[in-house]
């Protein structure tokens, strides 16, 4: 599959790396086309280029940019090169101004989710892989026991298909629906326990189990 | 060990009951004296009475009001009746005015738990057991499976005490310490997924793990 990571930080060139393990063609996009950090990543394959040509060449899209400029990067990717195409928001709003631990920059009564696919109603927005560390994203059972992802949408059709892809590529296998796209409120204020949890254990190297 | 809870909703009556069952003097604390349902409960055994007198009388405070009428319920119990003593906040900021799933009347830069820490800092505020329906925290392993119970405040002791009680009383065995009374703004976010899981599973029973 051709895939697009927006983004060129350690969750895109970790998603970027695994998925490129799998076959799949995959670039990445940022601002300008010779993004130093995209441009070593694509020595082993694939590409990098723009946010829009990176969106125009791509099937299925991952949204790994920084929460607060996820909509500038939309935004310069173009409405025609994302119509009708999956994003992927693995996207937190994040807000280290104030140092760690962050504030979300929307939370409570909306959410990142939901702004971009309010923004960009072209797009089919599933909110996935946000709520877990970058190396566990494409590894879950790099840690025994049991994990689950939530995951949330508009799109009945698109959500199945991400779920399906979670489980092909990662091995995924507990991934619970929470409905629209409005969800998006409890899967990114998760952050603010995660980014705690964090903390206190002193690694990421946690997942959350829903255990019922 | 006389515990006083403040509160005489499911919460009060399903803490009242167990800790009741375990030999301890409990008195639920309500505005007026004769509130139908703390009588009623108190029919088999321990008492009911003013936030003010059940604080008074009591060695150890649960709070399990409404989180948005908390602070309304500790200024009645009075400073005098607080003075020194340990509060087990259990309440969660919870604002169903437009529905279901409720917002949070306080977040991501504050939390419940700080206001009532800052408002009575005569108390020893240990922030515990918001994060799971009643019926999971005086028996947590009706589910089975790992169960993660996170826990915050400022007093160090009071904190080890609250955690050896969880331990003794119910049952919790892996009790995450996120630190200061600050980290509640982690453990009532939470409140936010829960209730969405709430929805898309249909069920409160379920329990968080953080497996790692």
């Amino acid at each position: 599959m051709h895939i697009g990571i927006l983004g060129t930080g350690d969750v895109a060139r970790t998603l970027g790396t695994a998925l490129r393990a799998k076959g799949h063609d995959v670039w990445l996009g940022s601002r300008a086309p010779d993004h130093p950090k995209a441009t070593a990543w694509a020595v082993d394959g694939g590409g990098t280029d723009t946010f829009a040509e990176v969106a125009g060449r791509s099937e299925l899209l991952l949204n790994c940019t920084s929460g607060l400029h996820s909509l500038t990067a939309l935004e310069l990717a173009g409405r025609d090169a994302l119509a009708g195409k999956i994003l992927v928001d693995v996207a937190n709003p994040l807000d280290f101004s104030n140092g760690f631990p962050p504030t979300l920059s929307v939370c409570n009564d909306d959410s990142l989710g939901e702004r971009i696919q309010r923004t960009h109603p072209e797009l089919r927005v599933v909110k996935a892989l946000n709520t877990v560390a970058n190396a566990l994203m494409v590894d879950p059972d790099r840690i025994a026991g049991p994990k689950s992802l939530p995951i949330c949408g508009n799109d009945a059709e698109a959500k199945a298909r991400v779920a399906g892809w979670l489980g092909e590529w990662f091995g995924w296998t507990d991934i619970v629906d929470l409905g629209d796209i409005t969800n998006a409120r409890g899967m990114e204020a998760w952050l603010l326990l995660w980014t705690r949890l964090y903390g206190a254990l002193g690694t990421g190297d946690f997942h959350m189990a829903i255990v019922r």
